[in-house]
């Protein structure tokens, strides 16, 4: 594993994941109707970190090895759409557009996942827990977006 | 050129870019104080779009050339920051936070051209106007920044 590789995708992931800090779900989130199998407020943090390390982990083993390329523009895909999603649904509190952006985040991480896998299957099992995670969102975000009433956008 | 590959460049690049529609400028970024060179607003799109085609054309280039790990990974870092900043700016109205993604975006473009130029002259070439345009961006965003007093966060 090359270190500096890796602190560079886990920097590209920090900058996804700090919208977590900056865009926080507060009141808005709390008082919207949930399903009941939403997962409690702590377990997303540790959720991302873990998957983050995972991603990064992965795409320093696939970066240096030929033919990746496609591996490395879905990688990038993926990351920019994971940076997208937070200030969209807590930012603008759109949850529609979230819908929107979430369908193409999962569709990107199963295209890296797909790609990482035919290079080094174990980067590809790194890719696992991320995309059943992003499905849970996507359901959680579905779910929230058909109990409310879709708010006008700030 | 693989037309393919840069199409998945071009659709991160594109999630980026829609931060741009996302979270418009409007009335708050309308009243601020503004330095005298500042372009007026219908140059962004136009240089955008136009920096979008290059740094995406440059990535497909670059990205099946052997020992392109180093560039692969600035790239993803870059798109992700570059996908942060206008939510941080125009979403939460935060400057200074502004100010520390466009310092970390400018050297992940730097790096992104630099290590480019080693690998294809011509895709370190396609990145120069984006350092440079970034370069500009930063320099609005620190007038800005100290020209009005910072608002709190939302």
């Amino acid at each position: 594993m090359d270190w500096v590789l890796f602190a560079i995708f886990l920097a590209s992931c920090f900058a996804a994941g700090s919208t977590g800090a900056l865009f926080e779900p507060g009141e808005w989130y709390r008082r919207l109707s949930k399903p009941s199998w939403t997962p409690p407020n702590w377990v997303f943090p540790v959720a991302w970190t873990t998957l983050y390390l995972c991603i990064a982990g992965a795409a320093a083993r696939v970066a240096p090895l030929e033919g990746s390329h496609y591996a490395m523009a879905f990688f990038a895909l993926q990351i920019a759409l994971n940076t997208l999603w937070t200030p969209v649904f807590f930012g603008l509190k759109r949850m529609g557009a979230g819908m929107v952006v979430l369908v193409a985040l999962w569709i990107a991480v199963a295209a890296t996942m797909g790609t990482f896998w035919t290079l080094d299957w174990i980067a590809g099992m790194l890719f696992l827990p991320y995309l059943l995670w992003v499905t849970i969102a996507g359901a959680l975000n579905y779910s929230v977006w058909r109990l409310n009433p879709e708010p006008q956008p700030n």
